[in-house]
């Protein structure tokens, strides 16, 4: 996702710490006491500009939400949601998703879920993809033992990818939608992109994996 | 594949005994001696009126080819192309899928292709579909260890299925391909279904898969 650099996001973002998380190895192991109740916690990594997350969160009351982004600029868009929403059951937090591993326990996540992520297409930028197995390696030890991953994208080449980056890892692939808004799925969420691109006709692809015991 | 019956089709078949083995369980442990040269063989399960398993022969004098078929009508149409082309290295039975361990040894086949298989839409008869988990067993006990199944396909819910499948299963998916004929892949060489449904403009699936040791 580019969105034009926004100087200010960081202190706008500073300003809510209520809804950022911007010291989260201070969180470790605590992250239920950000929420009003505790309950089982689903993240997105690489929440864009929330409207996923923020949707979620107001649809799914009895779960807890973490969103997950690197860029400031997008990142401060979904914190305008949550200032608009006030949703007790969703956080924002400002971090690199490879450092994962420092910010939550073992099985403090019960879900974790990919959205139009950057494909990378070039075979030598495969390692930046958030399915390549490096990525895969800290999403399992913060997941619990039979933790999923559902990821959805428009893009053909990072989801052929995923599919065997996934199974190569020794996850298992529980389901599969090679065309989520034709199918049978129910109470399916848009993203931004999503809206943007199935909107044009393009096919949206989807899979639930997860990390056997 | 639905075709009219006919009738003469299995005197036609005994006709050729050199071609179309109707004692399969008489060669189990022995099948290189059908062949002129002593080779891999890759197998099709399924193998229709012939098209792909006869150029697969014709396109890789190395390997020996074993073209399977339950349906005598469909099998007849193979056998013709075979009778014309007289191939060393390709052999036709006619038999069942679900007795493969009956006529073959563990590790007697290095490569098993399913291609276009009859996809048996209703859930009620997932238990049909050459990707189930029984036919899985059957086939992963003719494999030798890491052996492949290549798998392709129109139908969008049968490749769905195939994929949790094979990974629930605990087969190792290797690769993926969601648009087969706008790919970088190379030698495709098709089946009579996917010229046909290909030039409609119909998207052809391709999974390879492994049975880990």
């Amino acid at each position: 996702m580019r969105v034009r650099n926004k100087p200010w996001a960081k202190d706008r973002i500073l300003e809510y710490p209520q809804y950022v998380v911007s010291d989260p190895e201070n969180w470790k192991g605590r992250w239920q006491q950000r929420f009003k109740q505790e309950q089982p916690i689903h993240i997105e990594v690489g929440t864009g500009k929330g409207q996923f997350i923020t949707e979620m969160a107001k649809a799914n009351p009895d779960i807890n939400y973490i969103g997950i982004e690197i860029e400031m600029s997008v990142l401060v868009v979904a914190l305008d949601k949550l200032i608009a929403e006030e949703l007790p059951n969703l956080q924002l937090l400002h971090a690199d998703g490879r450092d994962l591993t420092d910010y939550f326990e073992k099985g403090e996540i019960s879900l974790l879920y990919l959205n139009f992520s950057d494909p990378w297409p070039k075979t030598k930028h495969a390692k930046r993809r958030l399915t390549y197995k490096t990525f895969l390696a800290t999403f399992e030890k913060i997941l619990p033992d039979n933790g999923e991953i559902h990821f959805k994208t428009d893009n053909q080449g990072l989801f052929e990818y995923s599919l065997g980056s996934f199974s190569q890892y020794g996850m298992i692939i529980k389901q599969v939608w090679l065309d989520l808004h034709t199918s049978s799925y129910e109470g399916n969420i848009m993203t931004e992109y999503e809206e943007k691109f199935s909107s044009r006709g393009q096919r949206i692809y989807r899979v639930e994996a997860y990390f056997p015991k």
